[in-house]
């Protein structure tokens, strides 16, 4: 790796990064895991790590090829018009003051689909090693097909990608999820990816960077710092909980079992009904008065270009800059593409309370520029990537319970990576932490205590939790 | 009334279109509806109009008053930045041409609220009859509120709202439904409404333009041309039918039972489950490769701006006017406004059929410039206002059934108004029609046959179904 940039700079003490082109270490933790299997997909890990030699190197926006500003706008987009642009975007909350930011704009959608198969009754992911330039550790793992509508259709130029046969079309497996939901509401405008799960009965043929691993050792998996990328975590949030899809107790098609199981029914009772939550989504987003605007990025105010990156003048938000990608193993790739890096962590934490013996986590009704309705359902405390993140947290309610440091209350601190495709180093903390009884039921209007089966369930639809809110579902269900 | 307008010029000689300034017929037609409550409603109606007396004018951009043409983008905008305003949209699909048209930009999301409240056993709703200046017929039966944030905070300097008590804040009702849904795609850019059921057991006054009518008779006024308008007609789409919600069969809490009823376990066998429509949704949604845009109003082609209007350079589509309306009654209120004014009618149709003794519905996933997502569920058949219906319709998939005259296959055929506070006389055909066994199950992709139950239940989350389909619903509750 050869990424000159000075953005990934850990903030906040307690972060423990270890980037893990260490493979060893993992393969301690693994043992710790108590799993046997995590062993070999560390093994795998690390000979596809061998096995292709990655360079991504930064060069000015002169040198990114078919990429550059187009007159008029200033945006930056690729001479085929497709993949993504940086645009500009413009945002006020009622009557404040106008803000103003460059966006991703990529109107197609992404199509993210897990394979699944049982294999003696134990239902197994199929899981990619795949490689992004704007990640941390070259390669992470990924979902079964992470692509575009450009992929299938050769406007790379590319190779085919695998096992798209079993979910385009009819397909030739069961569809258990299928459901469009959002990305980053403050880096991309109106993005959406189409979540697939897919269960498939026949043999599967497994190619070159492909690796069957089980629900239950993907979900420790989410446990290791910037191992498991963005797009598995939002597909494995559709996937909810069942005791009994656990392998001490699996049975015949466990995994279709657990779907079926995720009725209201079986459920604990929770303090507010769906439709109340429902409501008090609806009540909130009418209540908003924050609009935001698609702006040609050369009417973006108090950001610069120079001839390396697009960034703040204030210097702690996002830089927008490019990079040139050569993959070498047995053939030879390369590519040039913006991304979009950050300065510093984020961070995203999920407050929980027992009440009345469910658990329940404090949602809050969250305003993001590029969001499509502008309001989702975040985390309880929600910082995107910023150089200061200390004073992006000055004022945010509940954030002294979010940094607690008392073990007893932090039940997942993990720090994981987003999309490497379009963002470069960017890395969020994700938490889950317990609060206790000084903690009121009682939270300001924006904020409301759902359970973890109803946000599940609420995910079969679009538009309700945004994608840092659904991260941190996936990695709740990895504490079962 | 004293619109020189030359819209709504009738099309398709079979359209039964009567403006109800003539009562009497009403009278008749109640009689014939076996129900002795409408013929009060009628009363209450005529009483209405006599009470208050409505002029709207034309008049030119120029004497608009506060609305004025913005420098450099040429929208037409209110001098406070509120309401909303007419700008552009640029859409294209995939590779195809790109189109223009000018379109409304309404940030605020609508209220719209259904008092109801049981007088012995029997579910009656507060309705309003309403004026509003691009109505056909002055006023139209309405929620109890049709509103926006900016009613609440006085931008009109209006009176205040009546009843909002009953659902602001906390509110002092029971909500039975809560949900956001979208506007006419083809005129409105990403404009929401938040549709509202509120149940109330107290005692309610009785304002002036007020009337608690039943549920069952607000159904059967449904069968009335321009009666019932859009916005009453997309909350009652969301009042799911139960059997022992009728008249001869009421209880206590009859209504609440039938939300509560409303279970998929409670309905017949569909073709498809709930989850294959959503998947289905999902596939379309990611294979749309349509594209729109927010553009200045000054950038649409072909279209062009006289002293009175703008209009498209074919005289096919809509005209943007401006109007002076005058209420005369106890209190005098004027105001100028920017309406869109159609030609012609348009035609929505839901094509039904018998499915293993189960009646479903052909919906067709449609995109439309204005939507938020592009796609939502549509009639099988929809073709918006134009002069030329015939031309459009031509090549229109399932047309030839949607146009039947055969008597025992057409079960609903009204001409209803979309919302008169925004449009000018702009009415569509609304037909529910039967088809046989020469219609079979297999549809092209973009199609899906779902049931009545099915639709309903969607209707509790935002962007499943468009607002044509949603007042086909209204309409196929009222047939029951």
């Amino acid at each position: 790796m050869q990424v000159r940039s000075r953005v990934g700079r850990a903030v906040m003490g307690g972060i423990a990064h270890s980037p893990w082109e260490d493979v060893g270490g993992l393969f301690t933790r693994s043992a710790r895991a108590g799993t046997a299997g995590l062993s070999g997909v560390f093994r795998w890990l690390a000979d596809r790590h061998r096995n292709t030699r990655f360079t991504v190197e930064r060069v000015p926006f002169s040198e990114l090829g078919q990429w550059g500003f187009e007159a008029g706008t200033g945006n930056l987009v690729h001479s085929s018009g497709r993949f993504f642009s940086v645009e500009g975007v413009r945002h006020r909350d009622g009557n404040g003051p106008e803000r103003f930011q460059p966006i991703i704009d990529q109107s197609e959608v992404g199509i993210l689909v897990i394979l699944v198969k049982e294999f003696d009754g134990v239902p197994y992911c199929l899981m990619q090693a795949k490689f992004e330039p704007g990640n941390v550790n070259t390669r992470q793992i990924s979902p079964t097909v992470q692509a575009t509508r450009s992929n299938f259709t050769a406007v790379h130029n590319g190779n085919p990608t695998p096992y798209v046969e079993y979910f385009r079309g009819t397909g030739r497996g069961r569809f258990l999820v299928d459901t469009l939901q959002s990305e980053q509401g403050s880096w991309f405008w109106h993005k959406r990816n189409r979540n697939i799960v897919v269960a498939v009965d026949e043999e599967v043929p497994l190619h070159e960077d492909f690796y069957w691993m089980s629900l239950h050792e993907l979900r420790l998996l989410l446990r290791e710092d910037n191992l498991v990328n963005m797009d598995t975590r939002t597909v494995m949030a559709t996937m909810p909980m069942d005791p009994a899809s656990a392998p001490e107790a699996v049975s015949d098609s466990s995994l279709v079992r657990s779907y079926r199981a995720l009725s209201p029914e079986s459920e604990p009772p929770a303090l507010y009904s769906p439709a109340a939550i429902r409501s008090w989504l609806s009540r909130t987003r009418s209540m908003c008065e924050w609009r935001s605007r698609l702006i040609p990025l050369s009417e973006v105010r108090g950001w610069s270009r120079s001839p390396d990156e697009i960034f703040d003048d204030q210097a702690q938000d996002f830089r927008v800059i490019g990079v040139r990608v050569r993959a070498e193993g047995r053939e030879v790739a390369e590519w040039r593409q913006p991304l979009l890096g950050t300065r510093g962590h984020g961070l995203s934490v999920f407050v929980a309370k027992p009440i009345d013996g469910v658990l329940h986590l404090l949602v809050r009704a969250r305003p993001e520029p590029g969001l499509m309705g502008s309001v989702e359902m975040g985390p309880t405390v929600q910082v995107a990537p910023k150089a200061d993140l200390e004073a992006e947290l000055r004022g945010v309610p509940f954030a002294e319970h979010a940094l607690t440091q008392d073990p007893r209350r932090v039940r997942y601190d993990t720090v994981l990576s987003e999309e490497g495709g379009r963002f470069h180093h960017a890395q969020n903390r994700y938490r889950v932490v317990l609060a206790g009884e000084e903690l009121p039921v009682e939270v300001p209007d924006d904020y409301c205590w759902v359970t973890v089966g109803q946000l599940t369930r609420f995910l079969r639809h679009s538009h309700y939790l945004n994608i840092e809110a659904r991260s941190l579902l996936a990695c709740l269900h990895s504490l079962w």
